[in-house]
């Protein structure tokens, strides 16, 4: 795969696709990526495989809410700063870029950072989804730790956090991101080659600029839908993918708390058949149920896009009387062992369904 | 002056008195920097003037609620630590410890932090009293930055803050020491020598000692208040020292919020003439007020004993029915200046009164 100007719209819709509701709005995940490849060059992608056992790989993420980023803007200086703090504490200099989520902005973001940093960018991620709390990654489940980290605002404020649990340092982090006003910039679980190897979700840049392309094409055909659902089913993560409901949203709550968006969307179905679907989400969706039968749930993917051309709707762009359909695939098999699911199975959402793969519904 | 084991009660007492109200229990404070002195010895003290203007100096001290520190306990590991990573961070090792506030238990735990780590204490603070703000402090009116500065818990997580001005570092280690359970240690507003010799309040340490040991010598001739008022009328800053009020406590509000003990005490006067007496605080007593007429406001001292042993009655003590008297006194002038009232005035404290001195009032 190679990053140019051109695909970085193809890459940000499958990004947003894979955000499943989180991650924000691909049209400005895209404007950072372009912008910074205008001005720096794009990243060389290089592959898992590609890195040394003991190559120094650095994490760039933004956390809180992707609205708030857009209203702030992303100046790339509180990314730099995050990098060179963490390279300060560590003794050591980052040798390649690793997206922590391919899911939304955080696709783009570490283009940027690595389009910034002259760093290439590896073809992998720690989950091939998005997730809201920074211990809801691969690397926490197999052992790496998250910290250092390095949290970073507009102001380039730093913080720089040494936590004995991932989770701790959400705890810490999250209540940090609140104070700095719901969105930072982040660096953390730094990496050695062999842990990205054994861990990470390889091959995940190139599954999303895979998917936007499919939904593009598709839209040549007419059936932008039919034609992102027979590209999924081609991929070794998301093939078992199907369109679980076709319907428009007729309720839609939602609140920003506690430094999350969370809240449900009711939708009725197209066909007039009276059935009714409700997706639940904490930043991202974590389960789709049809008349109270769950049709998918977390780690696999829930994704809304609108019914005619397939353009993935995050969260923050639901409305009252959208189009949609529902499409749900499977994750990532690393993601779905019992180990993984300690981590970021259901019940780790509040929820009191256990995990089910999408295939066995 | 000379810290020792036995001295330690004293300078408890005196360091509550000046704590007005906030800075918790002296019982515990002194208990922890006795048991520090048995294990390690007692440090040495020396004045700001004894300081090279060079000399690294660093502070140490617990943000929070003092009963949950109580309760938590205190191994001094994680003081150590919030050292040895603010040295790790300049590059640059300790060579004296100045508690930044006097007051309550934040004089006892740098006396903790230096013997443990067997360097001079420094006879001096940032305010000759307490407040409950990072910013609330001398090094802050006259430019000192409070960052980098460490935040640690009681299970040896660490944060290491890096912010554009006091007041930032202030909310981002509020929400930390929230998230962390409310009661944190800290070591902030690294300094030199000459930032001490120019900008600290001078001689506080010995000004504690001499208020506790008044007070245990007043018990002796059967009135501790009236020898406390005799003691301080004889010191540099607290000269303008008064009784505003003798009562009884007629009704009380607290609650924790936002990281802080935030209330009112309502007191009606003991002579029978229907006088009431109200102290507004935040962790700190930040206005009295009889029948409505200021008696004496922030950043002068306002203090509660108990009317007949004078022993400082820190706000978590207050209880329905206590007979107290309330002291008044000057702040130290370098409190009271324009630029000192910009940063700890009333109006930072959401009053809607100007400072007048209590020698005024």
């Amino acid at each position: 795969m190679e990053i140019t100007f051109e695909n970085m719209e193809d890459f940000a819709r499958g990004a947003a696709f894979l955000g499943t509701g989180g991650g924000g709005d691909p049209y400005y995940g895209r404007l950072l990526a372009q912008n910074a490849i205008r001005e720096f060059g794009a990243p060389k992608v290089i592959t898992a495989d590609d890195l040394d056992d003991d190559t120094a790989v650095f994490t760039a993420a933004m956390l809180g809410s992707p609205p708030v980023l857009m209203e702030k803007g992303c100046s790339g200086d509180d990314i730099d700063l995050a990098i060179s703090k963490l390279e300060q504490r560590l003794g050591r200099k980052a040798e390649a870029i690793l997206p922590i989520e391919i899911g939304g902005m955080n696709s783009t973001l570490p283009i940027m950072a690595a389009a910034r940093l002259g760093l290439p960018i590896i073809d992998a991620d720690g989950m091939g989804r998005a997730f809201p709390e920074i211990q809801m990654v691969t690397f926490s489940v197999y052992g790496c730790s998250a910290t250092p980290l390095v949290v970073t605002d507009e102001h380039l404020n730093s913080v720089v956090v040494e936590a004995d649990t991932p989770a701790r340092a959400e705890g810490i982090v999250r209540s940090i991101a609140i104070q700095m006003g719901l969105s930072v910039m982040l660096s953390a679980y730094p990496l050695t080659g062999r842990q990205v190897k054994d861990y990470g979700v390889h091959g995940t840049l190139s599954l999303a600029l895979g998917i936007g392309t499919a939904i593009r094409e598709g839209r040549t055909t007419g059936n932008p839908v039919e034609a992102l659902i027979q590209y999924l089913q081609t991929t070794p993560y998301y093939n078992h993918a199907k369109v679980l409901f076709d319907g428009k949203v007729t309720d839609l709550r939602r609140e920003t708390t506690k430094g999350f968006a969370i809240g449900h969307c009711l939708m009725s179905a197209m066909d007039g058949s009276g059935r009714q679907m409700e997706i639940m989400f904490q930043n991202e969706h974590l389960i789709a149920r049809e008349n109270g039968v769950i049709k998918a749930i977390v780690p696999d993917l829930i994704c809304m896009v609108d019914r005619e051309t397939a353009e993935p709707i995050p969260v923050e762009h639901l409305r009252y009387g959208q189009r949609l359909k529902i499409i749900g695939t499977s994750a990532a098999p690393i993601m779905r062992t019992p180990e993984a699911l300690e981590v970021f199975g259901p019940r780790k959402f509040g929820l009191d369904e256990d995990f089910i793969p999408i295939e066995n519904l």
